[in-house]
């Protein structure tokens, strides 16, 4: 007998009687099955399953959940993506009712597929992402949910499949293989549409606003972490403004791909069982149902086999979580302190810090921003992985491909916002701090080369730093010039721009 | 007036009128408000606040809430987390009742703490990864759980931090800082031993089976993708059956830093308001209640300030999705087929493939596999970023470290689990098949050098490659040698070893 | 007595008495002191060196030789970068000499410069990339060779630093803080546009050929590794054009901001010591000698502190890479055999494979571009952690940044074209074994649907599925339909669109 | 007439006519036929070529020069590879000698090994990395190289392969396909035990020694970049002692499976075309040779078709890319200045700052330091990519894994030697600003809560946090205590250790 066999029925047999471990994995593989004390069955072709009562999906969801016991509710496959299946769906009926579709199976089919595109039927979704690497075991979820939904419109029969069929109406003239890619289409572009931009938006005008509140402030400059010369404090966030509009054109440029769909592809691309148009149709009406720029993507070989876009669109994500760290590690650093920090920032303080330190702000805006963007980093090396994995016909990590770049996008997207309204908004300037390390630099000798020459300037700055003492006071020591001259010739609001 | 600040005030009105584009989000960050009909008011260092009175947490888990908005449910912190915290206030109490806590106190902590390790209140930790980065609002939000339902148990009234205090109580001789690493390291070690080793053991011995059971299959061995000299089909899996082991090695090698805990180190490493002696009992404690050989940490600034034993055990989760990758690669080409594949291997059906097409088997199992591989070298980099960006006396990437690990180890256990029981057990030789492929082999040709010599040897090869002939019928026809020597010289059986 | 400071003592002593080790590390340093058996003193802030007499680099480049023995001779500046300098310090002299430089001098140095930028002084530059990370180093050894050779020129003497001073005339009016990137951007987009994009063209039309010489040859699909219905493998081809095509769109789309010069923000990005539109002056000089539409960056602040339009062009080319590694990967498995693979696709020969095995043909390129993909994904994440972590006025990760993204559209580019030129052109078709497959298969059933419906369609699959048998066979013996009806009904061409 | 091939014709043309642009590129390509201006004729089953007559190598590595032009020189395989196979056909040929081999040839082959592994034929191996993924080409070269060699040294003619024939005698019972593997683990586990060891040690040993000389200078401690308690600066340094010291241990962590050596697996792992006992006299005399712990891979389809001891290695170098990271951070914040920064620090000057501004000094080792840092983590992912995507019976990423796990190796044993003596040796405290830091620290008043409770302490800090004022002027003024008492009970000594 087969020790690996023996195995697996003991651990199958551990985690029934150790709740308490995996009691959150085996909740939450089907939790609905747990709510509910009827069921109903349901066949595929493999034989028949009991489904529960309370739910629209059939067997081929219910089969899926005993396959892939594979990391718990966490891991569900992302709302984005049935909400985006919502709409691929109804915008399917509708084409299909074109071309012949009866008219009431039709708009049954719309009615309930709104209704998943609307969220109202989320608890119908239980599957992971970690199923068949084509999604179309999702796929099939959708159809068995909208088609159960649109039967009980018509007053059928849950499960019956009769007068709505699952893959003879719902999936007609698509296959996973289309459809699929179409929803990670439409949930990538939704999701930067309305949670990426707006939120780096809001990021942008934060800090403009800064920029401009902080123009007439005079800092030292820092390079290599070093002491260097000054520039305006509005300048510097200048610079984080500059990233952050890039950050939004840089998105922006991968997305003429990302609206490229598959649908009308089906199965290896070629179209097989669609009527000429179909694909364009559907573009188009998916086009009018969110009102985003889609096309028909001009090769559907490429658009099934490689999800190049995608990785296309998370190399953007990447380039904004490089810009995010870059900032949020400047404001924390130029807020560090209160008093053994460089101290040019105060940070707004959102709550209670350590309960024996009063004055202690943690720039926790900051870490959560930070965090996001390795995340960010990471779940980009996961697309790039998955997306030059695919063999032939088909590119088979699209579900974990989706995740990342919808993790990545609303991540980055909500992290924008709470940083803007929490950090960003709330900054001040210790402006008392600023003038001092300023007037303290050394680097203002630059100044009197033109009037003194390097040589004596040098001396000055040398002795300065030598004696801890100020250039001026060094200056007129050294009896180089008067503290006059020094207050005429050393300037730093003259410093910060070409001549 | 600031455009960023009305652009946020829009947003967040937005957000309100547009349900369905955000409702999951909404819902989520404080979902248990949404629940409750009822309230009460906590406070903390910044104001009062409405707590759902069905909850046990307390006012700053609350404001965490609201300040980070920021992806949702799916983004909450591990339950492993939780449940390590829960582990680590146990022993912290039972510590703290050696060193003079009040008994009643201690046990009423112990009995809370208890019920947070085993699972009971994870309804209770509504909390996202993207808080502070030193996970300071999960160890607050534990601190309140467990001071309120030890009130609870006390007979005293939620909220009332009476006769059981968050801080001075739940939080004794602990800060944050030492905290959070120390459950970051009982769960990163628990999800190693309950799911990722047991994971892949079951998958080594399915494998170690299949080696066995194939040992005297004689099959083409394949270099660059082509066709070369034989080996069987058991020492193919026997080389899987190596890197599960070496696996396993690696994971165990990564583990001794791992067992190494923080508790004891405070604020920023030096063990300030500890007792001498707490670290160590700390550490024996945990020990005892997990049964893993928990020490403590032997430096505590590298313990606070460097998570580098989460990034060298995230290397070792790397290299186990790398050889996931290969196995699972090799296993879905090899079973390629039917018809038009290599279709050495038949791999089980598990669900119904194509409506259309009998005896197509997608390798699901092989696909869900791959896409764990590919995300946990995703989440290594998320690590890994995380891990090098510590500054000074703590690293405050704490969370998503955590999560990134945990969610690695609970992947890959699973999906080994999975991919054993609905893969590897059931795949059977299709021995026609591999007789065929092995016994037109040109390479075979290799065994006539010893007699004919290479030249004659060549040229027969190079014949029946030229007319898509036998080796044996062109080595004939070419007067080489009779069919008899041909037979008696050319065994692939004896080609599978050193002389 | 310290025991560092011995073993680093020792250390050195090793490195002197054990040459075979370390060989190729200590003549690579500086290897030019190898060769030359006479000195010149030369001098710098901090005290003299010793420079070999017949290099024109001088003491500051020297020091770094002896600060940073790091890596050896493969570490080396890209001469990429070098050569962008000589066309950067050209144009710097031209500008100021509008702005009153000394034309004697200004010449002398577009002179030098000149040579500099078409590699005849590549020996001149010793230094690794891993010195200080401004590139300071490299820029002052430019500014050294440039002024010794313009020196030359004008009949001085090397090292005298007259007339031609490396700082005073041959940096004037620049720091290495802009014109380290400035020499990025010119590298980077010189490389794009000679290397990368006329070799990822060179590829696009050797698949283009290939798709449209392959557009009749009906083949079997496969999804999931598995058979699917058919396509033509000019339509398989099409989709790798796609591939690239949109590889080069990526590309392109990333330049705009490549084109962004950081000339004329000096030390910290305000300009200071610059004349007002130099920077201008600067940009529109280097856009006239290159050709390509360079433009000064609209914020310099930017331009300094982050380097994300490096990223941005980093994940471009990641997802090149991706798109590469498909493509090939592809390749190699369609070529797979000669007996045992898949063997739709001849690839030529271009080396001898084993010397046993005629007919073996390694797909040798195809290796070399995937390794090619594997590395520039590895570069990317180098960019992307170096670009995330610019402190303050100034990113510090600048010649590591430009090494990787350089090498990544080095080797793609090279690659593109030995693939092309060794592979991709030489592609042939076996027709007859696509044939073969192609009507063995059992996806063709699909055709008889709407002749004899679903389930006989099914039975006919399925029986000749488990009898091994042909479709046609099958059909006729279970009198479903004749032979005749057969061959009218099945026509694989025909499945290859919508209708 | 195909346009692609027009293309290769053209850019080929364009190199030629245009050779400023390429001119490395070309030179590079076989710059040793460039060099010399006699050949002579080799011939591989393909033909003959013209190899220049002053080199050791023959038709293959000039065929193989031909068919690579791809990254050009700074892409040459990594001459610690062709140090390795110096030292394994040595090994292979002592083993052959013993089982029959003419002890003429052997001892011929052995001297001229012997020259490889030392580093004498150097500018012999002229192939690049971006070659066969196998690693023939280099094992070719290898023998070639040797095989003409030990015919010179026996008195015969070069390319003439008598008596010493580079397949029949020098490749004798060998494959590239274990060989390459073997020296890539030899050239691993000698780069880590010659470079990267001794390299960690002297920075673990400089920073030990630094922990004891600061173990008594009390400090401000920061946690989120923010003042927080105190401890002492040896202390802050004995963290970063303790990550070098686990440093090394993970890197010896990993070299158990690096010691295993795939020599005797021959083409796919079985030992075809050996003797029994040929893989472990093989290990025992690569041991012998080396005087490192070689033994013979327990399977060697493992040790052929993965490279996961070569990911695991990275992975373990990826970890002290995370470590070296931090602590050059680290270092270079506290080292901030000189008067606007941290001070803590004072590092070393190496290399003159800017031309104006004395006392600059640009933290140049820490930025060395981090680059590489964030290259060990790139090199990483590649060899993470290159490890997973091994098919059958063997990996095809071998050079690429290779480059980049020996990069990385010796990358970080150079910074390591480089930043302990240019940087960390010379660093010393600038204790008057530390004690200035620490003693104005509000968080020193923790040490008052036993005496006067929490409420008083918070208000002393929160007024001397709002008046910018002294914890002991504050607390003094508020008639709280007295200056004696205060002095008394803030002792920022006793704040370092538990009590």
């Amino acid at each position: 007998m087969l020790r690996s066999f023996r195995r697996v029925q003991q651990l199958n047999s551990n985690l029934r009687t150790l709740p308490s471990v995996r009691a959150d994995c085996k909740i939450v593989i089907n939790p609905c099955r747990m709510a509910s004390s009827d069921f109903r069955i349901e066949r595929d072709t493999f034989g028949e399953l009991k489904v529960p009562s309370d739910k629209y999906y059939g067997a081929q969801t219910v089969r899926s959940t005993m396959n892939f016991k594979i990391g718990g509710p966490s891991e569900r496959m992302p709302l984005q993506i049935i909400h985006a299946f919502g709409i691929l769906k109804k915008a399917a009926a509708q084409v299909n009712k074109d071309y012949g579709l009866d008219p009431k199976i039709a708009d049954a089919i719309c009615q309930a597929a709104d209704e998943v595109a609307i969220g109202k039927l989320d608890d119908h979704f239980p599957l992971v992402v970690w199923q068949t690497g084509s999604g179309t075991q999702t796929n099939m979820n959708v159809n068995e949910v909208i088609s159960n939904r649109a039967i009980e419109i018509l007053g059928g029969q849950l499960g019956s499949k009769d007068p709505v069929h699952p893959n003879d109406h719902v999936n007609k003239s698509q296959s996973s293989n289309d459809t699929f890619p179409t929803a990670m289409h439409i949930a990538a572009a939704t999701e930067v549409h309305q949670v990426l931009i707006p939120g780096l938006q809001t990021l942008h005008d934060a800090l403009a606003d800064k920029a401009e509140e902080f123009q007439d402030i005079i800092k030292i400059g820092r390079t290599h972490t070093q002491d260097a010369v000054p520039l305006s404090l509005g300048q510097e966030f200048s610079g984080y403004v500059q990233q952050v509009k890039y950050s939004m054109e840089r998105v922006k440029a991968a997305m003429p791909r990302v609206y490229e769909l598959a649908a009308g592809g089906t199965a290896v691309g070629t179209g097989l069982n669609t009527r000429v148009g179909f694909a364009e149709k559907m573009a188009s009406t998916v086009c009018a149902l969110t009102g985003l720029p889609f096309v028909t993507a001009p090769n559907k070989f490429e658009a099934l086999a490689a999800h190049d876009a995608l990785v296309e669109l998370s190399g953007a994500l990447n380039t904004v979580a490089v810009s995010m760290m870059k900032i949020a590690n400047d404001v924390r650093f130029l807020g560090s302190g209160p008093r053994s920090g460089l101290g040019e920032l105060i940070l707004p303080e959102n709550e209670p810090g350590s309960s024996i330190m009063p004055g202690k702000v943690n720039p926790t805006q900051c870490e959560a921003m930070t965090m996001v963007a390795a995340q960010v980093m990471g779940n980009h090396v996961a697309v790039t992985v998955g997306g030059s994995n695919g063999h032939f016909e088909l590119n088979v990590f699209k579900p974990m491909m989706a995740k990342n770049v919808l993790n990545s996008a609303r991540l980055l997207g909500d992290a924008a916002v709470s940083f803007s309204a929490n950090c960003v908004l709330g900054i001040r300037a210790n402006t008392e701090r600023i003038d001092k390390l300023m007037n303290e630099s050394l680097m203002l000798v630059t100044a009197l080369n033109p009037h003194i020459g390097y040589d004596k300037a040098a001396a000055i700055a040398k002795t300065a730093h030598k004696k801890g003492s100020t250039l001026k006071k060094v200056a007129v020591e050294l009896g180089y010039l008067t503290e006059e001259e020094f207050d005429r010739w050393v300037k730093p609001r003259e410093m910060l721009g070409p001549k």
